[in-house]
């Protein structure tokens, strides 16, 4: 092994310039306000198809940037989800991540309601971060859950619809765009089955490092 | 939504029906010992690619699900990785999951040697758990180390070698099996660049399952 690569920072930087080149020669151009979500995820799965498959709604990226600047509250649908997201860009923002899917209120809840957890924990996180981004990576009945509070008037951040999968999936994930859009409602979603709570990490870190990169542009050393 | 299909252990049933019937579509025939651990792995990406992705050692999925009856204890390289192995079949086996790269006596160890934190990890790991099944689904560097290792006497129940990405991946992932295969240690590896930790969590799930059912065929309520 080259040892000038055997640092993760060093590695990052050569990963992305081969993601940046392999697209260059497939002929591909990326609108340049998501270039650096799509990257990131083609970086965690080394998988070109998210090119296609990625849905941003016009100005999400930025909007969201700007938001977590602000108020760097995330919240997600599984416990493997927030531990992929960046502590040390989660600090420089001052900001925290919340998954609530172990949490025993939700898990009575669900019981009672005949519901899921995921979905509980949906409920749970709009009452507490109405105005978090919520990431979900796995659940579509998380989706349909904020679908349904968004029609009762909830505004989050960003909606982050990228769960994974053959049942009911790609259904909830469309259906999350059309009620973002109208209620204009920023919006990132991963069209058709694939997806994952590595993806939903994935987009938040880079939101993340894109709104730390806004508040410091000069110290980048991380 | 179909309400029969909004609980999840309903939709993980109906998801590899779902699988099992591409599968034959395709005219794929998956081996049967290392069936479950394929679909598991399909379910955690709906990506069919890894039909040709995943390497295993002979007999490899049988000897760990059997290792895993009577120590089910797993060390990963992330701390992702480890949020995503089921917590419900560690306690069925009465194991338990590792994972060290937030420890400070780790980060201290990386520094003074010039090392990476999953490399310094997996030294302590290897001190810590010899016998253990060893999770790794992001860094080569840790491959590499219990490569090392295994030249100097260790010799886990299993190595899952997933690390996603672009520099050093594959040729971490093919000098891991030349090692297994040197000293008979069992191994699965997702080969080329696509992997990561979910997909070293859904390897661990599918043997965590095969081996509890082992230990219990009757009751499957879970």
């Amino acid at each position: 092994m080259n040892q000038k690569h055997s640092q993760p920072a060093d590695i990052e930087k050569t990963s992305m310039a081969i993601i940046e080149a392999e697209l260059q020669e497939k002929g591909i151009v990326l609108p340049e306000e998501n270039a650096a979500v799509v990257k990131r995820v083609i970086h965690t799965t080394a998988d070109f198809e998210y090119v296609e498959n990625l849905y941003f709604s016009k100005g999400a990226v930025k909007m969201t940037a700007k938001a977590l600047k602000e108020n760097a509250v995330i919240v997600t649908d599984t416990n493997m989800a927030k531990a992929g997201i960046s502590k040390v860009a989660l600090q420089k923002l001052d900001g925290a991540v919340y998954c609530f899917m172990a949490d025993d209120e939700v898990a009575a809840k669900a019981k009672e309601t005949g519901s899921t957890r995921a979905a509980a924990s949906m409920e749970k996180s709009a009452e507490l971060y109405p105005a978090a981004v919520f990431a979900v990576g796995n659940a579509p009945t998380a989706l349909l859950k904020l679908c349904e509070l968004m029609e009762n008037g909830l505004r989050p951040a960003l909606v982050i619809g990228v769960p994974v999968g053959f049942v009911n999936v790609v259904d909830s994930k469309e259906r999350l765009i059309e009620i973002c859009e109208k209620y204009s409602v920023p919006v990132i979603v991963a069209r058709g089955r694939k997806g994952g709570s590595n993806i939903a990490a994935a987009v938040c870190n880079a939101l993340l490092y894109t709104a730390a990169d806004m508040l410091d542009p000069v110290a980048r050393g991380w």
